[in-house]
């Protein structure tokens, strides 16, 4: 059988695999820091020609940040998108990483071999076992494995400054059937996962003001407004006793899950008594009728991110201030829209504002809407068999509490939904001095694409 | 009549009163800066030599700051002590004054003949008010109005660091029967007045744990306790609909007002949308069912000062973070214990933290009780009388806000009541640049004090 063809010479070519991602490794693209352009451009460069190797019409675009690598190849009936991010982020303190980030290695420990450099698995490593399924299958085919098209993105580290611009740029060159992303975890760190839901997020910042001036508590206390009082009453008043949010409205475009996710969340018996325990907690605030899983996937939240007034300084001062403030945002899920919670929250706040108070809303709405997959399409549940087989566990469908920007732009400029398939792990260090990869990820990450593209493209 | 002709001789030596506040005005004697160290000594020098030749056992007393100056003199059944203080404050922004804060004059001004100058009316002009009265009467009688000790301080606008050492070193030599204290004004600006209530104060800070690191509010949001929300919805709750604070105890040992005083403070029709208008209020917050004068002079407070917590700069950070903070003070009445009052909010707050959340308490209790003058002592209602016929308007029992450490101080470690009588007026931009104190505060002052110790010394 030909898939058991390309799964044997990934396992034989293996360290060639290695070798090739020590050699991008080797490579400081860290986006953020202007020293490093040259850099980013070799990467991409590296990256394109590679591409070309492959028999892919690969170029490195220009932006007016990082350039964008975009290559297309392969025939097939679905044209499918791959993206990763070739830039990493800044390796300081040095001092605290055990070798040289950029002098990629690859080490024995307890739990197994792994390649330890910056990049290695955020997302050098992941991006790499696409392309390396792709080399294996056409040794054994002499073809690429469907139609691809390749978009690797230089700028994910520092904020995506010429995401958007590019997408509307090359809409029609981009649009395809169905994204892969490759740039997430194994759920838990061992249960091979496809992220199907993320959250939206949207922002509030205001300020409530009082008195002309601050007062002397002494002079006016008791008399005078206190807009900090104003500030805990009402924001105190933000969740029920049963933790859920107050704000009229702000649950109706929640859906329910579907049983089949609710089922297999159910059934990853997820240790959120260990996911707690990490940070110091034991006990599950938020909604108290729902499962933890649910309260940070598909349940929304309101979050007061910061909160300040009056005197915050060494010592004492007795005022009454003038104006408080507070940065308020908000987790969506399912259909709830950033611009309608925004205002809905606005309403809430001012019908409970006090006389002589007024609030100023701060700050442009920068909101987005949460992406809920279609899991309805067939690549999705052959997705999951694949992986499933490839690593003899169940594979899972699972959300994700925060964003990743690039599939709700995927869905809102393309048009297209995304799988997000990633091989990282928990202990990765990603964004910290000593990542790694794991061995094992990136060699069962290529041989998991090999069996997801055999199926889906 | 020989209190007619105290009068009289203050009346006609009013020029060279003038001149001698006029001499004590040009000396600089800010006193929180050490730059005027050597001014706040020669200030001081200035007083104890004008004491002495009113026949005063007067000198500067040494302090580890600067000095402070006592005199004793006289004869009488009660022993009575004088309180003011020569220090000023800083004159910056020197740009904002008409001329040199240290260059006194009288100026014509619409509302009558003022004397400019930094420390004009606090509280160099309001002190020799006491010390004319002592003179004229002197000239009249040849002797002083009664057995008086004067105890004039020199830090008083740079924190008193050396004033309960001093009291305490000296308590045989200053406890008398009763403190005369001339810091204060007419009642806006026109009625003369006794200060016969302040407010005590007591300070709480404290610091609400959750996590053991900030966390993501994608990643936990929903999940994870935000320490903001714990405080706002504790703090949300100090106060009731009617502007009661709800801290179990907190009123227990607040008295009501006597009959006397509601009836005097009834009589004064505080113009409290005047008061609230002058800083951009007009709606009364506080307890519903008081008085607007109850709520700043005779019912107790409880207002954060202060509130701080997550991300506070520019732009946004999805955080929830570890801790929160907050400064909290209370405004005492009454028999209110310091130590009491922040036992009881510290206790009512503990019970209502949820789990994972403790709290921190910082700093020391500082606190200090109201101060509540014993008026069916003679004297207040003869110093009563004596203003209401100097001033053709009935003077009337007031209370103050805020505290005057001082008088807590003379009844704590001396024993004595104080009866706070001044003659300043709203607009004498005390703190402020271009100082002032009108003529009619500086002559009826005098005169205000001749008729006092006519009746109670």
């Amino acid at each position: 059988m030909t898939l058991d063809a390309v799964l044997a010479r990934i396992d034989e070519t293996l360290p060639q695999s290695l070798d090739r991602l020590m050699e991008l490794l080797r490579i400081p693209s860290i986006s953020t820091d202007p020293a490093y352009k040259a850099d980013c451009a070799r990467a991409a460069d590296w990256l394109a020609a590679d591409l070309a190797s492959l028999g892919f019409q690969a170029r490195a675009a220009a932006t007016p940040g990082h350039p964008m690598v975009v290559g297309h190849g392969g025939e097939g009936a679905r044209h499918i998108l791959f993206y990763g991010h070739y830039d990493v982020q800044p390796v300081d303190p040095l001092s605290l990483w055990d070798r040289d980030p950029f002098d990629p290695q690859v080490q024995d420990t307890p739990k197994g071999k792994v390649i330890r450099a910056r990049g290695s698995s955020d997302d050098k490593g992941q991006l790499m076992t696409f392309l390396e399924a792709c080399r294996a299958w056409k040794a054994v085919h002499g073809t690429l494995p469907g139609k691809l098209t390749i978009f690797l993105e230089g700028e994910e580290e520092s904020g995506s400054p010429s995401l958007i611009p590019f997408l509307e740029a090359h809409r029609d060159e981009l649009s395809c059937d169905l994204a892969l992303i490759c740039d997430t975890g194994l759920h838990e760190s061992t249960v091979p996962a496809i992220t199907t839901m993320l959250r939206g997020l949207t922002k509030c910042e205001l300020t409530v003001h009082a008195a002309n001036r601050d007062l002397h508590s002494g002079m006016y206390g008791g008399l005078a407004r206190n807009p900090i009082h104003v500030l805990t009453r009402i924001l105190g008043r933000l969740h029920d006793d049963q933790g859920r949010v107050t704000i009229p409205g702000f649950y109706d475009r929640v859906d329910e899950l579907p049983d089949q996710i609710r089922q297999q969340w159910q059934s990853l018996a997820f240790d959120h008594a260990a996911y707690l325990g990490d940070v110091g907690l034991s006990v599950p605030a938020g909604e108290q009728d729902r499962t933890p899983l649910e309260r940070i996937w598909s349940r929304p939240t309101a979050e007061v991110n910061g909160i300040w007034g009056g005197y915050t300084g060494a010592g004492f001062k007795t005022v009454l201030p003038a104006e408080a403030h507070a940065k308020i945002s908000f987790r969506l899920v399912s259909r709830q829209d950033p611009d309608d919670i925004a205002t809905r929250f606005k309403s809430w706040f001012e019908a409970q504002l006090p006389p002589d108070c007024t609030v100023d809303w701060h700050g442009g709405n920068e909101g987005s809407p949460a992406s809920v997959m279609a899991i309805d399409d067939p690549a999705f549940e052959a997705a999951r068999q694949a992986l499933t087989e490839e690593w003899s566990r169940t594979a899972a469908y699972i959300g994700s509490g925060g964003s990743i920007p690039v599939a709700g732009y995927f869905k809102s400029i393309l048009g297209m939904d995304a799988m997000l398939i990633g091989f990282g792990r928990d202990d990765d260090n990603i964004h910290s001095p000593n990542e790694k990869y794991d061995v094992e990820s990136f060699h069962k990450g290529i041989r998991s694409w090999a069996r997801i593209l055999a199926r889906i493209a």
